[in-house]
């Protein structure tokens, strides 16, 4: 499972990655000069190897891996994204390229009300009417927004300067290039029940990709309550 | 100077600092074990070092210091800004709080036309119409916008949900904490005539704010083209 | 409590900072868009949020704050110290100066054997022939090799050749600027059981330091298990 | 060319890579929202553009790729190396295994004198007896200190005390993982002609190495002056 399409217009690819669960035990190993640095198959003792480090939070050694992911999400979930300050981003550039017309609306079921306070919300679905409502108050607001781009655009205004009536909704594209170690810190945040219902979708599919290629590295983890080591 | 208001309702405010110039000297010389590590004053040859700090790219002796600034500014612009890692940030969020009815206006003058290709766009003052246009386009996308928004509030759809409808051309407010160093590649790049015109209002503000504080430093950066050690 | 003399000639001295616990909550607070971003005495409810920021691991607004260390300690504890990738350093450069003829030895009662696996090594002090002997085979081999590298450098060999005769019980001393984030990373593993004696004075004595000056962070630090957030 | 021998006893050897010029050039155009983001053939303006962007430093395009290298030098080039904190790295440790046998010796003709200031330092070849002495003050330093240290280990002295008489030129081994734009990052300040012989020499190897992976990416950093983007 390298790829995974996600909200109405969006996506998480894997575009390539140096990674496996053997690294984590080479790189842990070579504190103790063991010879065998180039192992494939992991014993059960290079299974308990990751289970202390992860239990520990020996957290180098899941650093000498790399993912290069593709994504397409909602600026405003790209926004979260980007404060993971550890790892690589390249975004798409409105001062360059024209916005494409395209933006998020939820799926009906998911349109919510929220109660309570910061790190307590409580999400319930809304009511049929105010979720049509909600559904129509955002395709109407992309519609207008994206009409008074293009006719900005087509008057000559700089890209740079029309871009700023377009709303958080908008698609955008970005690769991501990370290590295992970032990538538990990110999933460990954008996955978690307080975390927007919009990112845990991508947190969840980077976790599937992730779990794939590192399965051991990944059970560690979901054995330690998913704390970044 | 340690305030600056900036575009139509933003601004940048020092809100505290630990930076002289002569912790420049002071790191650069623990290298040589000087015993004379608490200079306040500064010698002629403390900033011949400083300028062969900055032109050999010395970087880390210019870490040795730190700078808080409050930040208030459109989302496109702080998009740009959180780019930058090597520093720490904490901004307003549109999950926890309703968005306040603030939007990026240009002034009229400020209204371009762009020309040419990524790196060596030409950008002119629009015409009159043009210009008047698209402001109106502006700001009747920030009000439709904002109402369509307010409109979901009140029906109770949860604020991470109803705030994807609002255009980046909003304001938004951050703390920023950083490094000399880090200021210096922040304004090499964001000061640059290829940068987009809003976030360089902001980079010269920031600017002001350094060379009062670290002014040796600020002027050997100058001196040494501006280019980040 | 800003400086403090470590093993026989080193020492931990705060060469400056900005730092206090109200920068945690007025950091913290930018995300609601409080208006009373100046605080400076702290209420029942901004300890509480410190609490909740450092028990759910939101730990950004720890960020907006640097102190400077100027440190000097044996080169092995200096190389677990530079693992440390979040924050600066300077240091004492054996290329550029000689080196002074001060090393590590430990206190009589500080000679210790080891038993067990990593991670899980049993410490007892060793016998008294046995702790004499190792105390005069260390200050014999410091003296050797200082005697081998002062007789290089009388015959012109260039110092960063020199130097490779020193034993990393030699003392050096460096600049460390860094935020209370990554203190409280820092402190978390070298303060631990399973760290070095050496590394694990300095720790110590960075905490008094710390606490001293964000006494309210260092105490929800210590309540919730002395994890970093 | 992925493997290098390198001093007395040391290496350079990649260990793994997810890297080639194709992963800068299709970086860059997602800012541009190119369809055809999976090339593996490179035409000429897509050199171009990789010569533009370290022309003008834009330096992202340059993260997303990884090279896992395994590393064997001596202490005192390692101490150099951690400096670099954009990458990771998991070093051998005295602390869990016993330190090998093996120091570094320069050759004969490597021995050498030292003029001038720092930043302008001259080095030329010492004259044989003075390299001869050199040679055997080291050689009769790492044997007394070695000889020190296995007789503390015999006595039963925890391994994390006794190294403190192992001298700097001791060899140490470790895996670096890094991208593209942090190695050159690295090797413009490790392969000038400031940068220390020996250092130098494991600088050139990863350049090798660098260049037959990323060629086009290696020779715009030449053409550009070997300036990190």
């Amino acid at each position: 499972m390298e790829y995974a399409d996600l909200l109405n217009y969006g996506f998480v690819r894997l575009d390539g990655h140096m990674a496996d669960d053997a690294s984590v035990v080479n790189a842990a190993r070579v504190s103790f000069a063991k010879n065998d640095l180039d192992k494939v198959e992991l014993t059960d003792a290079d299974k308990g190897l990751i289970n202390f480090l992860m239990r520990e939070r020996h957290g180098t050694p899941f650093e000498h891996n790399a993912f290069r992911f593709h994504v397409k999400c909602p600026v405003f979930v790209a926004r979260e994204w980007f404060r993971h300050r550890i790892g690589s981003f390249n975004e798409f550039s409105a001062r360059y390229s024209e916005a494409p017309n395209q933006f998020y609306l939820p799926d009906l079921s998911m349109v919510r009300t929220q109660k309570g306070k910061p790190g307590a919300y409580v999400f319930e679905q809304a009511d049929m009417e105010v979720s049509m409502n909600a559904l129509e108050h955002m395709r109407k607001a992309y519609e207008d927004a994206y009409t008074a781009y293009a006719s900005m655009i087509r008057d000559g205004v700089a890209k740079e300067l029309a871009r700023t009536v377009l709303p958080v909704g908008m698609y955008t594209q970005f690769y991501w290039t990370v290590n295992a170690r970032s990538i538990m810190n990110f999933c460990s945040l954008r996955s978690a029940s307080t975390a927007q219902f919009e990112i845990r979708e991508y947190s969840f599919a980077i976790e599937k990709i992730f779990a794939g290629i590192m399965p051991i590295t990944f059970n560690s983890w979901i054995d330690n309550g998913r704390v970044a080591p």
